[in-house]
């Protein structure tokens, strides 16, 4: 066994070492692929152990210095430079990280190839590179049949890292609501209920709405679920009764994302959830689990945003939606719609 | 002096009230408008008044309840519910509020109109109804002409209010840069400077880049002023050299925003403020007053987010930034350009 270093050729996307790398590098230490008579490195495997002193790497015979064979790589691998400063960062923290499925595969700590099975596949992401929802659930879907966690390594342009989980979550609540309902008048932009006990029965029994002067202003998701559910009966300002169809085509000629919510909105509350707006946290929707009247409303835990079938997340964008999440004790969740039916993508920060 | 209720009539936009009203109404309480022998009342007013059984409004001979006077005003006036949640909120905390230049203006706490100057111009907007940056800019200069200065309401739509201000602010920091530079590479995305004693002497002397292994990553917007103000040398990876101007065309094939990105960015550096990515945080930039080695890195002062001439502010989005500025002890700026210059509008959350 030698500790001395170990040297290698450059060889298109690979570093190929001789045998004698195979004990040192890959069972001590995770490094490479063995293949006859040798060991192989992958790019970013290659520039690690490279800048460590480990290996030597030449090309037609000539020695690279890192700057070399880094300036190299980057023209070889698009996106290498993102993917170098992932593995030094999960290498120099400890874990064992191999090629995958995704960009990588990571270990458990403690755990390692061969020994354990991996427990995250890692998707690495440019900050500057925009992420549409396919790229998003492919992976999460890839992970969940492997039965692996998805991490996100989002690299900014100062190189620095900011790790995310994303995964499919289940949405349930506690709240069943029976409420009597009344007349209200669609104004505007947003729905008025006139009679004061149907107000109070509404806020307190379901917390809907926004209850003032013994009235009660339902927003236009609200107003739609309630009508459909014939909890409601809605007139326009002329006194003309809305069937929810009629209702639904007004909201949506003032609110342009109408449709998309009140679909998210309708699923939610239908799984025993309260949902408020989430206008103060920049989402479409804050989301409680029960809530037991005015008096003693709890903290929410999800903040629920919409996204239809052709979003694409702009990396900064999601990085302040999770972070403000995080800063007020909550869950953010991305609700997307697949066959007809809602489901919802949590996106959460890893502290790897 | 009468403290019955007071009779009007709904005329156009306004009600109109006998000349009893003016006593008890205008002079104690700041409502209305005199005219030729009587009250003028707005929409708004009137409703608050009417909702309060102060007075009695009829049209055409026949008195209108609450709930026809304000299904008409909202036909009568767009925007009617927006600004008849702002006035009753701003009223019910004990503010004076008159219409103004803009849709209201309100008097400090403890002054009313005739005795003391308005504190306030009043703009309601509905989160829905995205704001152009021209929309906000006016509104702004109108206010600073007049020693104002400008609340922004924001109503959402369950009729919850969040009141911002909106002001231009004057940004200098304490940071002067003398620094050794040195030859770096423009990689596939990014600049890597490689030589050790100029990386340091950039990261300690001007808190540039992100060190590692003995270089230096920096980001397009910091090589590109280094190179501009001629403290680095960049080169490509086939080694030629790069003019300003032609890593400036390069860096906007990688990043869309470079150039807006740049200008701010250099506005910033050239005001002795340390300037790094602000990804994290969902902006463009944080900002700190001064970096004394990166031993110490204190808190920084500001996010900075550069938008265009022809942005367009969504609610939501502004909401989420100021919101999550807040959250981490920092002040929400956008930056704009007017006339070549870069200025700097500060929005934050105002509690009236």
């Amino acid at each position: 066994m030698s500790n001395g270093v170990i040297e290698g050729d450059l060889s298109g996307k690979k570093v190929i070492l001789g045998g004698e790398a195979t004990e040192e590098l890959y069972h001590q230490g995770s490094f490479g692929r063995p293949v006859e008579g040798g060991l192989e490195l992958s790019l970013v495997e290659a520039a690690y152990l490279l800048d460590r002193g480990r290996i030597k790497v030449s090309l037609d015979g000539a020695d690279l210095d890192f700057r070399s064979f880094f300036e190299a790589a980057t023209s070889i691998e698009t996106g290498f430079e993102f993917r170098y400063v992932v593995y030094k960062d999960l290498r120099e923290r400890g874990y064992y990280v191999q090629p995958g499925v995704t960009d990588f595969r990571v270990y458990p700590r403690g755990g390692r190839p061969g020994k354990t099975p991996a427990e995250f596949y890692v998707q690495v992401i440019s900050e500057r590179h925009p992420v549409s929802l396919k790229e998003l659930v492919e992976p999460m879907k890839v992970s969940r049949q492997m039965r692996k966690r998805l991490m996100l390594a989002v690299v900014d342009e100062e190189s620095d890292i900011t790790f995310y989980e994303a995964r499919e979550r289940e949405l349930r609540g506690d709240m069943k609501v029976e409420a009597r309902g009344g007349t209200a008048t669609l104004l505007e932009d947003r729905v008025m209920l006139w009679d004061p006990e149907a107000s109070e029965d509404l806020h307190e029994g379901g917390f809907y709405g926004k209850p003032g002067g013994g009235r009660l202003q339902l927003s236009l998701v609200e107003s739609a679920y309630l009508l459909e559910r014939q909890v409601l009966d809605i007139v326009d300002r002329s006194g003309a009764h809305l069937s929810p169809e009629e209702f639904a085509r007004r909201a949506k000629e003032i609110e342009e994302d109408f449709e998309m919510k009140r679909q998210v909105y309708r699923d939610l509350r239908d799984r025993n959830l309260v949902v408020k707006t989430g206008f103060k946290f920049g989402s479409h929707f804050r989301v409680y689990k029960r809530v037991e009247g005015s008096k003693k409303v709890p903290h929410s835990e999800y903040l629920v945003h919409a996204v239809p079938d052709d979003h694409v997340f702009h990396l900064p964008v999601v990085s302040r939606a999770v972070r403000l999440a995080h800063s007020v004790r909550k869950v953010m969740i991305f609700a997307r719609q697949e066959e007809g039916e809602v489901r919802y993508l949590e996106i959460s920060r890893l502290k790897p």
